[in-house]
């Protein structure tokens, strides 16, 4: 048997048989026996048209791994093409070392084969469950970053990136192709794209179907990459793509050889791709019933959907599969014939047993540093002590950059708002990564730096989800209010990590915590566009498992929350605290008890007695907790026999039923925090809904009085913003004593007294421009 | 005065004037004073740095006003470049015009000034009380593709789109470069955007500022464009600009005229688009107190920030104001010099007064089709006559494309997902618009066609936001589990459209519906990846005067409910609703009283006895509805005398309390169908925390269980998918026995009974990979 006069060579042949076999058979998957019908799968789920392509790539992988001992971690994009990297899978043995009852014969087969897209089975996208596999791929866009974010810091790692067309219609993958600026030959590995050029989406063709050799050409070397474009449409055998692999490793090698040499490096390495162009379900009938399937968009997922009533159908299929002769490949008990494997590499070698795609068996916990020198002292009092959170975070953050310097193991991501966020202290320790030459001014780049700040999003969480997944630590410091452009990343990835939870040959991986700064309270000057809380809201849709929402008060607090974090496993954490100065209320000691119990009653903000309060002032995050104090304190003085109790949240899922997250405080100690009748005015952060959605199941929630952003902001003072949304000291204070009116005669009186005075501040601010000085020069007096 | 030796022309050196003085001054304005420190504003707000590149541009399209009578809408991407659109604003008198309280002399522009930034004010960013504007620019990536949507079947319209570097980071615009190849030349009008490289965001250099002409130049080649680089660093008169908008313009024209001539098009039409190099903060003193601002990102923001306490900054403000030389500019009264105004248009062809950034004043109510021929009749009886909803709805909406094939006002965008959503009816009536030649197969494309389909939900909602905006019609079909990555566009639209209505002189546009289909509930064989609801969550973060939810339960209440959105303004409303052949529960007419209702009594499925039923069953959403019939029907064949009343709801936000939410019920409704006391099981198609959240306020809402997705799924089968969440009809009823369980004796045993057919179903569908026969085939027998 000859390759060059008989189709492709045997691996990538069986490769395809098998894909096609997964998607259609649960008998007869050697097809021994003559195709009936009954060995179909009674519904067929899959997709055809990436498979074949997919395999190209893997093969090609492969012999790179034969001839070159390339260490490579494949991300395949399009995840819906699962068939082909099962096949990979099967073949090399990679799913019979994972999972004996996917040995590498008939029997084998037959299982990996009711178990693609069966219940309790493979789904039918790539998932937690895919060996060598640490990217999903069913919302297109994120392959490209996330390969990228695995091949920093590790400069042995070669990671191919398959990218497919419709894919590349996306904005962030759009984006993505300029992370090649950023990745330091010398220190980090290497992505090796392939644009998979296919031609067609479900249904239409694809936006780089339409362009030019030329136009792609100019495109990627716009980028600043060195695009090859192997067209196998016309030369459909295997060697043009090998030898484009071995070409592009020729040129990454050069491009690190030189940049690890000590000589000057090149200052824009054009980094190879690879452009694929083939037909769209290669090897699929040509054409069927008048339907042309081959090449055209109807191969896209089950191409001959009335097989079971269709006698042409069946016929069609079954000459479709013995197209790739599977008597050749496989012997008496389907175990693949030498011929086969001769194309798989064997051993930790095998794509499939890339370590990097199980990440939670490199990673290595931080060495974090103590908190104790970087606490704020409670000298001046407590509300004293001007600190901003994150400048104080930033200098504990800054030793831990120091202290992986050469491990190289913690990174930092953010859309260009590092500073802007006070966090540049941390550039004491390292640069801002950008390998590509700045002629201009510029403070603190490196090429090795380990802030990696781009204006998107999209691909800092990409960055981000790609490092953390092969086993490395890192934060995402952001605006607040733009963090919901990732929400579907969020929500991609709380799946992802959901399941892998559910895999048990995973490991865990570092949680990838969001620190939102730059808080909507204090974007009066940015205006309305910069104030939204909600990706706490879509976070918490998530499964609470893998979710937590934390609301640090003050600086302490914050650093205590982010050890807490930094030394997770497995889930998505969102942090929200503020950059501006701020008074500190807890010392280190009493900030390690109250994030230990997540909410907890603030004694000597309150002034209780009896048994029961009459009212719970509550606030979680840093501007309602400042608000509530000074509501608690105007209480305090003009209504000295009212009995109200402080409690600050700090973690905000301390909130729902225990039996509904894990965080959940039990019954009795919410009660003890709470009482069960008591009305409790809550000061939150974000939206109210957030906190009203996760009282459900608790005692009497419509006793909770939520005060929040309500969509009221514009370009203004910040007392103005919290008096349009109800949540000046003075609406609280007023929202307290409708609840307090009961028992307290005066109370009338002092909310109107309260609310008129709230007016005049506002229209006084109105003409100064500033809020005034009783605001601004606010100090707690406990 | 001659600019070729003063420096920039009078017009845009008065520009450049007027945006530092909103920045800085509240007196003075006109510097007739030494400067001193009560001129300044108390707080200096606004972005200097991107305010003189976008004068430039101003400037250079007034001259193309003037001097070619272009029709231009300007697109600001960078919306923190505010006070420069406000001083062209001023400039050409359409501030005077709009509100005479800012007429063009030095109390108009003081006013201009003190209002800049103020509570009540001017926000710092661009926003609907700016005239001429229709995209805020506060989030960064979406300018470019809303500047096509606006140019959409538009052909006499130019419209000007300013990206700054930093958006050109963006995943959203890199994408939208792309749309170049969905513009037809004959029967659109052009985008002509301007690449503002000023080389810094915040605090770093730009990704773009690190690039070559040579990379630049093959960058927008590939994606289609026909570059030309203008660099005002080196030469910075105004005249290399004006003439390559001049030029940029004659290329826009031929490629139209050719277009629209008759003969052949061209099959590539290369688009020009301007590159403009220009020094960051232009004009802004270049060092001061050592540290370097003009040309760098020192001068992104307020590059002298201490300037109230620093005699050396205020000498340095002062000087950078004068060296504008305002008394050449203004006369004794603060009046611009006939030098300055005789670069503004005049009347009708000023750029602020553009009609279609205020497109609602253009819109024309669509010519909606009579819904009766489309309905389904319920001839076969309740709950059969299948139909697929969204293809009975394609049906509709193909006529309406019928009906605007001449005004060319309505248009589907989608992420290739039109026939995947049984949608592709339209096809019949226009085409997929794609410019670009495609070689292979292909169907239904067209030139002109008037379904966008691209995979880009970023771009597809941009096109969307900006057609509709500039006054016209049109809808987005998208699957439910991607909807979510345009959460952060979906926020910032719905505020622009919040603030829209309090402005004044505005118009409502037509409502955003999105169609949501392909929901997750049928997305079983796709997996976990494609099974997310919570695009309903996050929209009900935002005001409820500007949002909407609706779950049609079949193709007849999404008829009617479709009818009425093309024919709202002014909200973002999300519709849910199946792709998949389902029973019709209403006729056309009960549709409409339901659909007007909001959520009504289903007393055909209901068996009440007496006052008040013991039971209500609820539900929200087409699956939720047949599991809850479903359920109804085993519980009045198993337990006959139990009284259970079945309450559908169509219009979600129905259920929040009436204050809170313009379409939430009136109490005494609320009670009529829920009761006070009653338990209440509601069935809702997404996440149960979105109906928390819409309880609160309402009775006791924790009699309320609401079921829903709650994060379980892989790929199985569709029953298997609704009991892993608990919301199959056997779950349904079984926690309907729960809150029977004290009248009811038999209740438990009945509820154990359900549970473990469940769990047989649940057995049997893992060995035959298929749902049982009596899932598929169950019928309401009512």
């Amino acid at each position: 048997m000859s390759q060059e006069t008989t189709g492709p060579e045997p691996y990538r042949r069986a490769a395809d048989y098998i894909a096609a076999v997964l998607i259609h058979l649960r008998e007869n998957v050697l097809l021994k026996e003559p195709l009936r019908r009954e060995h179909l799968k009674p519904r067929l789920l899959g997709h055809w048209g990436t498979c074949p392509g997919i395999n190209r790539v893997y093969a090609a992988l492969d012999r790179l791994v034969l001839e070159r001992d390339a260490d490579v971690l494949l991300v395949t994009g399009p995840g819906h093409g699962a068939p082909a990297v099962h096949a990979n899978l099967w073949l090399e043995g990679t799913h019979a070392d994972v999972d004996p009852a996917l040995g590498r014969d008939g029997a084998g087969l037959r299982e990996l084969s009711r178990r693609y897209c069966a219940p309790d089975g493979f789904p039918s996208h790539l998932s937690p469950a895919v060996p060598g596999t640490l990217h999903e791929g069913g919302e297109l866009g994120y392959a490209l970053s996330t390969a990228f974010g695995a091949a920093l810091d590790a400069p042995g790692r070669l990671v191919a990136c398959v990218v497919g067309d419709g894919e590349a219609e996306t904005g962030p993958t759009a984006g993505a192709w300029h992370a090649s600026k950023y990745l330091d030959p010398a220190t980090s590995g290497a992505v090796l794209p392939f644009l998979h050029l296919n031609g067609y989406k479900i249904s239409s063709p694809t936006v780089f179907a339409t362009m030019s050799d030329s136009e792609l050409t100019h495109l990627f070397r716009g980028y600043g990459w060195d695009p090859r474009i192997v067209d196998v449409t016309s030369d459909p055998g295997d060697e043009s793509l090998v030898e484009a692999v071995a070409d592009a490793h020729s040129a990454i090698t050069a491009i690190q050889r030189q940049a690890r040499s000590g000589t000057e490096p090149s200052p824009r390495p054009a980094w190879p791709m690879i452009v694929l162009r083939s037909l769209k379900g290669e090897g699929a009938p040509v054409e069927v019933e008048g339907r042309r399937i081959e090449g055209t968009f109807h191969s896209h997922q089950v191409p001959l959907a009335d097989v079971h009533d269709d006698p042409v159908q069946l016929r069609a299929l079954e000459a479709w599969l013995r197209s790739y002769r599977p008597e050749e490949l496989f012997d008496e008990d389907g175990r693949p014939v030498p011929e086969v494997t001769a194309g798989c590499p064997e051993g930790r070698r095998r794509i499939g047993m890339q370590p990097a795609a199980d990440g939670g068996r490199l990673r290595r916990p931080l060495d974090l540093p103590p908190l104790a020198p970087y606490a704020v002292g409670l000298g001046e009092g407590r509300g004293r002590s001007p600190a901003g959170p994150t400048e104080v975070l930033a200098e504990w953050l800054t030793e831990i950059m120091r202290r992986t310097a050469g491990r190289r193991d913690f990174r930092i991501v953010s859309p260009d708002e590092l500073a802007s966020n006070k966090l540049d202290a941390v550039l004491r320790a390292t640069g801002r990564a950008c390998t590509w030459p700045v002629e201009g001014y510029a403070e603190d780049l490196s090429r090795d730096g380990r802030v990696m700040e781009v204006l998107s999003e999209h691909t800092c969480q990409g960055w981000l989800q790609g490092y953390l997944q092969s086993g490395r630590h890192g934060l995402f410091p952001t605006y607040e209010a733009f963090a919901s452009v990732v929400d579907s990343m969020l929500n991609q990835y709380a799946k992802w990590l959901k399941m892998s939870g559910e895999v048990p040959w995973r490991a865990p991986v570092s949680s990838l915590t969001y620190l939102l700064t730059s808080e909507g309270w204090r974007q009066e000057h940015n205006g309305y566009s910069h104030q939204g809380p909600g990706f706490i809201n879509n976070l918490i849709t998530k499964k609470s498992t893998v979710t937590g929402v934390y609301l640090p008060p003050d600086a302490n607090t914050l650093l205590v929350t982010m050890e807490r974090l930094l030394d997770e496993t497995g889930k998505v954490n969102v942090v929200v605290a503020g950059k501006h100065e701020a008074a500190q209320w807890l010392g280190l000691d009493e900030a390690r008890a109250h994030c230990a119990a997540g909410a907890s009653t603030w004694a000597w903000a309150s002034h209780e007695r009896g048994e029961e309060p009459e009212l719970v002032l509550a606030c979680a995050g840093g501007i309602p907790t400042v608000e509530t104090l000074a509501a608690a304190q105007l209480l305090r003085e003009d209504l000295p026999d009212a009995s109200i109790r402080v409690v600050n949240i700090v973690d905000l899922c301390a909130l729902a039923p225990a039996d509904r997250h894990p965080n959940g405080m039990p019954d009795d100690r919410f009660r003890a925090l709470f009482g069960t009748d008591t009305p409790v005015v809550l000061d939150f952060h974000g939206y109210p809904s957030a906190v009203h959605q996760l009282l459900h199941g608790r005692p009497r929630p419509d006793r909770f009085h939520v005060r929040g952003y309500v969509e009221e902001g514009t370009t203004t003072t910040p007392y103005d913003l919290l008096a349009a949304n109800g949540t000046s000291r003075h609406d609280l204070a007023l929202t307290a004593l409708e609840h307090l009116a009961a028992r307290h005669p005066r109370a009338p009186e002092l909310g109107d007294r309260y609310a008129a005075h709230r007016d005049r501040l506002r229209a006084e601010l109105r003409r100064t421009g500033e809020d005034p000085a009783e605001i601004t020069t606010w100090r707690w007096g406990g």
